[in-house]
This record gives structure tokens, sequence and C-alpha cells, in this order.
């Protein structure tokens, strides 16, 4: 929520030039809260306000941005200031903003940044996106092992003002292996003789840094840790992951799994701030792929026309049919692709899910079938009634197992799960859906009748 | 994971009473592992090898063990050492331990717990469920102002056994009003004869006591911090929320509403330990309310008996249409939702997003129009196939503005906006889109024909 009262006085601020006005602005809120309301501001006002800050203060504010945001502001920014801005920025902020800009805009940024941080983010970009690599940061505090608390704390104070957080300290040995870990609490605590060596907990729980975003949320969930450090394979400490950026990404990954189930390519964006356009075309491709596979259960329904025409009270309770089918399907892919990605589904967990399904649906499957009958003896005679039952049962059923294999077999194909999004697993339903409805009408009309 | 090696190590010592290896296992292991591996054992053997290990760390262990199962080694546990261990717990770990527990059960715990706890309990107790009151641990370090930071460090040293964070600092004055906050980065930063007062951070970002879980997300997920103080009506500080504790209600919010989307009734367990009886009710109850909406369809659909008869054809449409509006639907719904968990929807921008949405139909459906149209011309006359073609276009749109209006008008109501699940999206558009679909086919063939 932005501050009602603080937009207008920065409006204000900005018509009469007061330069120390806006540098309080810049640092006495928090970052968060000034990236907030800048960011209502336009382009050319927005920097006017935070070249007033100090530089490090800038690269604070700037993170907050949104995304989009920032990529624009790198355009209209002149060369010095945005080299400058740069070079300060913590190293994971600046990867995620230079991996959201295209190559050559990127070729044409380096050059301005000085040679020791250029080459650290070329290594950093070139870890594979989503990986732990691309979301760990660089600036985190070391210790050699020999040293006594006092002289560490020491050597701390120094390395603190750029460092991402201090609190736990990674003890490495000259060839940067990590060896263990310290926080800031056990360090305070103890004697200041004592040496680092004799309070280090050297059973360090660390990321690879090729572990993928899914491990890293799982294992920071885990964990409860502020940071995790993440090693290169042979157990060099290359950068940490942060609680505050996994908290995001958590946040990213839910938001985008349930797009996804909902049937929408994933935003990169908020909603509101999602162009028209975009919107629209994330959304329309999943529709006319959903449409036509509706193509599909409009060519089955014709191909069975003389079973329609002949039994046209069939037609009546198809939707009811159906919609059966695809809902207890939409349930169980919910449950399964939410299992597979908290990481609660291992393989040999598979059969048994299945075999779980596969109960849930013909129970469940067995009451809806009697409700279904029930209504529909309403309309018809108790025989039909019961084919319109069965087929509830049937769809239900058949619903289960492919809400849990699809996903399943997603995943072995190195896909998301939850592409098998809702209304997907309900156009499938509806095709099988109508092949079980007419084939059971067909084989107890035509069939057990004339026994 | 588990690791493979350590459970049959574990079961090894059991076998051979080894009580110093017990106490080792629980002592070296980070407490999330050793809780993992306890978890594969009887109640019995688990409190065993628990029990050698000294109370804190028997406390911190616990706490990582799953809610269900400790509710369930609550009753088996003696009364002495069930109080030491309540006693012993984090205030947030106990609270949400007690919480899960009735009434009865509790009446029973709370006097084995010393006077000062117990009121203290009853007092974290009764904050509502889901507000930040229920979330926070009183675990948190404080300082008066008036001290230099060496007498804050040493004062600290003293706290920091029992205290959730050391890292942030609550500086308080004689009545527990909040006056600013510290970091342990700043004070030690700090010269040591500088006063606490001269490096103070008096512009705490606080949440209320009453604040919802949704708040205590956002307020997170925007400040970036490791902890934040939750303060009375009177700004006097109670508790403070941790960024773990977020992280895991970040993850179980995001389940939870995956689920109501995907119409399951939330799990309060994961999948696999949900027992079968629970699952199949809390997908039953959907089903059902889902059957019943498909029950108005069809008899919508027998109150058209006679259009049906007469134009056959429409039928192999049918369920091409409803879905179409269902899949629209549920895009719609799926973004509002979202964006209102994330608090992105101010009352403003209600109008803003039904515009949109409505714009969103409008363009999607005359593209999808456009298909269905040419779809069901190679079966059925042009003009036939523009009565499915206009349909479709229609009952998107509706869908659209649908999937705005209702989730809205449940988060009006008080009620989760994500118990408009896809299935039921789906369902209030089939029961709309039977009608559109037959009254545009009675209007076309009907009257348009005649002129």
């Amino acid at each position: 929520m932005i501050d009602p009262l603080l937009l207008p006085e920065l409006r204000e601020m900005l018509i009469e030039h007061e330069a120390p006005a806006m540098r309080e602005f810049c640092n006495v809120l928090h970052p968060a809260v000034v990236a907030e309301n800048l960011e209502a501001l336009s382009d050319e006002d927005l920097l006017q306000v935070l070249r007033q800050a100090e530089m490090p203060r800038q690269a604070e504010v700037f993170a907050f941005i949104s995304l989009p945001r920032q990529v624009a502001l790198v355009d209209t920014m002149d060369n010095a200031h945005l080299s400058a801005l740069l070079e300060e920025m913590a190293s994971d902020d600046r990867t995620i903003l230079l991996s959201e800009m295209d190559e050559d805009h990127v070729d044409r940024l380096l050059p301005l940044i000085a040679q020791a941080e250029r080459s650290e983010i070329r290594k950093l970009l070139s870890y594979p996106e989503n990986s732990a690599g691309s979301l760990m940061t660089t600036e985190y505090a070391s210790l050699p092992e020999a040293l006594t608390t006092r002289d560490a704390l020491s050597q701390l104070r120094l390395q603190a003002p750029d460092r991402e957080t201090i609190y736990y300290i990674y003890v490495l040995d000259e060839g940067r292996h990590l060896r263990g870990l310290v926080s800031l609490r056990k360090l305070i605590l103890a004697k200041p003789e004592a040496l680092v060596a004799q309070i280090l907990d050297r059973d360090v729980i660390s990321l690879r840094v090729t572990d993928d975003q899914d491990t890293v949320v799982q294992q920071m969930a885990k964990y409860d840790f502020i940071a995790m450090p993440v090693v290169d394979d042979q157990n060099r400490l290359v950068g940490i992951i942060t609680h505050d950026d996994v908290l995001d990404l958590v946040q990213d990954l839910a938001t985008e799994e349930l797009q996804r189930m909902g049937a929408v390519e994933p935003l990169e964006d908020g909603y509101m701030s999602t162009p028209f356009l975009t919107l629209a075309w994330k959304r329309g491709v999943w529709l006319v792929l959903l449409l036509v596979a509706g193509f599909g259960t409009s060519a089955v329904l014709q191909a069975y026309r003389l079973v329609s025409q002949k039994y046209e009270w069939l037609g009546w309770f198809l939707p009811l049919v159906l919609a059966s089918g695809g809902n207890a399907g939409s349930q169980t892919a919910t449950l399964v692709i939410r299992t597979i990605a908290l990481g609660g589904l291992a393989r040999g967990d598979h059969w048994r899910m299945l075999r779980r399904e596969f109960l849930t649906g013909i129970s469940l499957g067995l009451c809806l079938a009697i409700m279904g009958t029930l209504f529909a003896w309403q309309y018809q005679d108790l025989h039909h009634a019961l084919i319109v039952g069965v087929t509830i049962a049937a769809v239900i059923t058949f619903g289960t197992v492919n809400g849990t294999i699809l996903p399943i077999v997603l995943r072995r194909l190195g896909m998301d799960p939850a592409l098998m999004s809702n209304p997907l697993i309900a156009a499938i339903s509806d095709v099988l859906g109508v092949l079980v409805y007419y084939n059971m009408a067909l084989f107890v009309l035509e069939i057990v009748a004339k026994w």
C-alpha cells in the first residue's frame, strides 16, 4: 500500500528541485517503500530522485523496483550512472536483471563494468536458468579456520558493509573448500580467545550449484536456515541463497503452478502489469488447444449420431456424465501435481498413489452413481437411469486414474506436471466419457435387452 | 530424503540399548534430519531415542516432527516428560501443537505446565486462528534504549540461549512499547561506547496481533526481514514472526489455494499421510455439490427437449460449446484469485479488471468463434455453423465475466475466493451455456429464418 501522503510530497520536491529532501526520502524509509513510491513516477522523475542518494542506497532501492521497470530504467540511464549502479548491485539482483534483458543489450552493458566484476557476471549468467547457481549471491561472509573468535569478529566487521548476510559465516580453506559454518550467534557467545575451529559446525548442509529451484525451496523449507551455501562439484563455496529470495521464489513458483492448473501460460509479471496482448496470447494458446480437444469430442459424438438419434434422452444426461469425470480428474491431478511440487512423491510412491486414487475413484464413483441413477430415474425407466449411473461410476474412476498417470508421465518426460491443467484433464475426460457412455448404452439397450 | 544408512543404524542402537549413541544421533545431526528419521520408528522407539537428548534439544527435534505425529506422541508420553518438553518448546511451536488438540485434552495438559507459562499459553491460544497472534513466538530479544552497545552485547549474550533469533533486537520502554529496532549487524559494527539510542532504527515496520495470515505473508515478502515484530493496539511488543515460519506458511497457503481450485477441501496433512476416508470425504463433498450443479444442466436440457428433438445436430456441438465457456472462466478465476491472494487487487482495481476481462473474453471469443464455425461448417450449413460459433463467443465472454465477478463477490462476503474452483466455474458456465446455445438456436432457426 502506497502511503497517500508520501507521493504528493515527492512530486512537490520534484517541482521545487529539493535535492536534500529527496535524498532524505531515499535514506529514511525502508527501500521497499521508497521503491514502491518511486514506481508511481515517470522514468525521468524516478531517476532524478534516486540519483540524490548515495550509490549503495541507490542499488538497494533499485533492487526493490519491479523487474520490467528495472529493464525500462536501464535504457534511460546515462552510461556513467548505469555502470556505477551495476557495480554496486548485489550479485543476485544484478544476475536477475541481466538475464531478463536480451543478449545484445547485455553485451553493450558489460564493457561499462569493471573487469573483475565482469567475469563474475559472465560466470553467474552461465548457470542454467532456475538453478541454484542462477539464484545465489556471491556476497557472503567467510573466514579461515585458524582465527580466535575475537579476530574473527574484527575481520567480520570489515566484511560486513557489502555482504548480503553476516549472520552465517562460512569457514573456508585456502582452496575455498567449505570446511564449516559458524553463526554470528555462536561467535558472540564464544570466549574471545576460543578458536573458530573449536566452535565450527562441520556438518554443513549445502546446495549444489546445479540443483534446481524446487530442490532449493524444499531444502530451505526443511532446514529453516537464513541462508544456505551453494558449492560446486569440488565442494568449493561459490555463493549463498538467502531466505528472502526463497520466499519470493516460493510465491512465484506457486503462482506459476496455479496459472498452469487454470490453463494459463505463466505470466512473467503481475496480472495488472501484464500487457493486454501478452495476456490474451498466454490464454489464447491454451483455449485454442482445448477447443481442438473439444473438436475431438464433437467428432466422436457425430460418429455415434445413430445412437443419439435412436436414444435421444441420452443427450440430456451427457453434460452431467462428462462433468463428473472431469471433476474427479481435476481433483486427482491437483493433488498429484502439488505432491510432486512439494517433493513428497518418491518413485516408489507412484504405485501406491495410483492404487489409492483407483480405490477413491471406485468408492466415490459408486456413491455418485447412486445419486445420478436416482436423478435420472425421475425422467427415465430404471434400466435407462442405470446406464447413466454406471457411466458416472466409470468416468469418475477413469478420471482419477488419468489424473494420476498423466502428471506422472509428464514429470518422467522432464516436463512440468502442472501442464496437466484442470481444463485439459476435463477435455481428455470428455472424449473418454462419450465413448464409455454411448458404448455402455449400446451394450445395455441393444445386447442385454435382446436376451 | 532419509539417509538409507541412518535408519538401520538407529534400529541397531535400539536393539542394543546404546544410550550414548542415541544421544549423539540426536545432537550431531540437524534437528530436521533427526526428526525425519525418528518418524520412521514406532512411537515407543521414537521416544526412547529422543529421551536420551537434553531437554532443549528434545524440544528442537520435536518441533520438526509432523503435527499429526506430535499429537499422537503427546498421548504416549508420561506426564513428567511431557510437562518438561512443553515448557521447553518454543512458544509458537507449542501454540500450533495445542491448537491442533481438542479442548479437553488441552485442559488436561495445562496443569502440567508451570503457572507463568500457562497464562502465556492461554493468551496465545486466545488469538484468532490464522492471525499474526497465533503465528508469533514470544521468545524475542529485547533491550532498553539507555545502554551502551558494549552493555547491550553482554545483555544479549544472556538472552541468546532461549531466543528464536538474536539478529534483530527490539528496543522497548518500561511499558514494553516498541521504540525501535537494532540489528546485531549494526550492534557489532558500532563503537562499544555508543548508545543503543544512537544507532536505533526508529521507523520499525510491525504487524498487528490481529493481522491475518495473508497480510503477514505480504509484509514479509515485501520487506525481506528475518523477523517482524507483532504489536498490540497500544504498540506494545507481544511477539515476533520469523522467516522460517512464513516460508512454511506460504507453502501451506499455496497448497490450500491449489486444492480449493481443484475442488478439494484443503487437506490438513500431506497427501500420502491423509487417511483414505478423510481424503474421500474432502473430495466427495465437492463432487456431490458439482453433481447437483450438473443436475441443473440436465434439467435445463430436458426443458429444451423439443428444441433438441427438432434440431438434433445441436447436441453434437454441445460439449464443445460448454467446455469453451468453462475453460475461459477457469482461466479468469485463476488469475483473479491469485491476484487477490498476493494482495495485488485494490478495491479500485475491480472495475479495471472486469473491463479487461470482458475485452479479453470478447477478443478471444471471436477468434475461437471463427475456428468453431469453420469446424461445424464441415458437418452443417453455414448458418447452423454460425450458431455454434456465435454461442462460443458468447459463453467465453460470459465465462470471463463470471470468473471475475464470482471470486470478488466471495471475497466481499468474507469467504475464500478460491472456493470458486475451476470445476465450479465450469459447472455454472454449463447451465448458462445451455441456455445461451438453445435460445440462440431458437432465435436464428425459428425467428430469423421466418423473415
